[in-house]
């Protein structure tokens, strides 16, 4: 195979931008042969903009079943990504899933096991990974630029969203809709990001969500969590959709320095010598050890979502390892997952997450939600 | 009386800095006549330093009755604070006390109620409201420059201790000697401020210390807390004694805008309409306000000690209101209480606090403790 035949489901925001970029031939080695909607309106968009020779299904099993593509680019709303992914497995394609993985982690170790037995390229759409900034933060800290990570800290409430926003769609901002709010629809890379610079999930967290805060919806749109790591680090993670104007700044404290992100930019704090030495050492009352600061070179911002596309395509042409790996996935929604039972129940969550205890949970907050249970439309790409 | 007389108990590192300042005539109106500490060594350093014509007392009560004293600066460990400020009242001397106000707010209530009754002037040496940095924080606010408040985040992490640090005396982050770590004898002043600056006490908090950490010392040494306001508002606070080096940003978001202090900086994001009429009137998917970046002067850094002394002096001759009223002491304690309390029961603490049930839990504390039993010295001042 030298080109991956590329089918894609959902023509929401998401599909279509997936789409334009296949078209204009973005991906090298991919090229777009079918798209999956149920809309006759957005089928027709298809047919127009992304050439007539393009096989149009309004049902994801004939497409998978067609003949027609090799993998899936899914784009549908968030409950459905698993089984579909689960179904084009089982079709023998490979996948790439919008993010989030699903709604909850119980269905997203189903779509793990089922790519597993599968042996096909498995992604997720965490496009953010391909940030060099963020990149750069891993490799610092993997090289051990900053020794061993002692505290972490996220603080992301770029996340703005008015009321118009929530009533733009009856399924928004609902538990039957979308399994969710903040945490299932805008902060997810980051959620992802939290894990994956450190190389580590916490242990147990205990977190705050508020639900409709200044807003008429009933999910979370505000959360404050704090965890504990294996090693005895502690991190906080704050996010916000109502608050303005918002703040993203990320801090890292380690053994032997300390990283900060804001305003885009990288600073490496750097101590000569580790704390743990240091420590052992000094016989003073007040002293610290000497530290840098240092501006790192990041280079341009990226993070466009083709780059991912492109990975995986390289991933099913070349074997490589992918950057963001579709069983990953799951880890960024565990921690979403728990954010929200911690609150539930107002208790400790501890990991590995109790899939069958959310599960329910979620199931309750569907039964008890007072708005009408309004499927989001498959193909409205959620933001 | 043009002349304030004052007295000072405990000679330590900050007893003898304010003898230093009132002999170095820093505080008009005030002139130092005595001072009382238990070590004859440091008694005879007051006699060589501060002038033979002071009084010397090895007993507090002694100077409290010696007719020499009009008013006492006591500088002795954190426990002996309200009892000491308690028997001053007692004798109709005015009150300046180091921070903390006390160990445990049942104890502090005491002595604010002692202060009421006695009707004299008592100040607490919270010397960082002088700054004009959080001067102007607390302006901003009070004048409704961000409006509402929604969220509070505090990390203040620059009190790096080595194990050299706690060597050094005995009574040393122990539960018997100082009564707590980082929250009662490094960060009592951010406590403080961040109730001060935004005029609020949180209704309820969840925290969550830890003890020792990376120390071999018995008391806190990491905490994280979050608290909710009686508005709805939420905020975190985050103090560490163990890592370099440290952080120091203070974010508060408001209806009308955010204010972030980093690097001794002052920046206020300043939305050109309020967060609430923006989001009555928007219609759309993604805006948000126009806000301002704008770098607010906030003068030189002050701060020094002897500008509470002179308030405090200016309130006992002139009757003016002090910026640092000792009766506010309680309110960082409170908030330090607290943070133990939440952990050590690992649940919610109301406010106001149950002091009777925080003052057990240190008893127990004490108990339990696997260190020796050693006082704190008489006039060592905590650092």
């Amino acid at each position: 195979m030298d080109q991956v035949r590329i089918g894609i489901v959902g023509l929401g925001n998401m599909g279509t931008g997936h789409a334009r970029h296949l078209i204009q031939n973005k991906v090298s080695g991919a090229v777009l042969t079918a798209v999956c909607d149920q809309s006759p309106d957005r089928l027709e968009w298809a047919r127009q903009e992304l050439g007539n020779q393009l096989a149009v299904f309004t049902n994801v099993e004939d497409m998978y079943a067609s003949g027609a593509i090799d993998g899936v680019i899914i784009c549908t709303p968030h409950y459905a990504h698993p089984s579909e992914a689960i179904a084009a497995f089982g079709h023998g394609l490979h996948v790439l899933t919008e993010k989030p993985a699903g709604v909850y982690t119980k269905q997203v170790r189903d779509m793990n096991q089922a790519a597993k037995e599968s042996g096909k390229v498995f992604g997720i759409m965490y496009n953010q990974r391909t940030q060099p900034l963020y990149r750069k933060v891993k490799d610092l800290i993997a090289e051990g630029e900053i020794g061993e990570i002692r505290r972490t800290n996220w603080i992301i409430t770029l996340w703005y969203r008015a009321q118009s926003y929530y009533n733009s769609g009856g399924w928004r901002a609902t538990w039957a809709g979308e399994g969710g709010g903040v945490l299932i629809n805008q902060s997810p890379h980051q959620l992802d990001l939290w894990q994956w610079v450190v190389g580590m999930m916490p242990i147990r967290m205990r977190a705050f969500c508020s639900f409709g805060k200044y807003r008429t919806i009933e999910v979370e749109n505000e959360v404050t969590a704090y965890v504990e790591y294996p090693s005895g680090a502690t991190g906080v993670f704050i996010t916000s959709a109502c608050e303005t104007p918002g703040t993203n700044r990320l801090e890292i404290i380690g053994d032997r320095g300390k990283i900060v992100v804001e305003d885009d930019r990288l600073t490496l704090y750097r101590s000569r010598q580790s704390e743990t030495e240091f420590n052992a050492a000094f016989t003073g009352m007040f002293g610290q050890p000497e530290y840098w600061k240092i501006d790192i070179p990041v280079g341009e911002p990226r993070g466009e979502h083709y780059l991912i596309t492109q990975d995986w395509i390289n991933g099913i042409l070349q074997g490589t390892p992918l950057l963001s790996p579709g069983e990953e996935g799951i880890h960024g929604l565990s921690l979403s997952n728990a954010m929200l039972m911690s609150t539930w129940t107002d208790d400790w969550v501890d990991f590995p997450l109790d899939e069958d205890r959310f599960y329910e949970l979620l199931q309750e907050q569907i039964r008890n939600s007072k708005t009408a249970r309004t499927e989001e439309p498959a193909g409205t790409g959620p933001m």
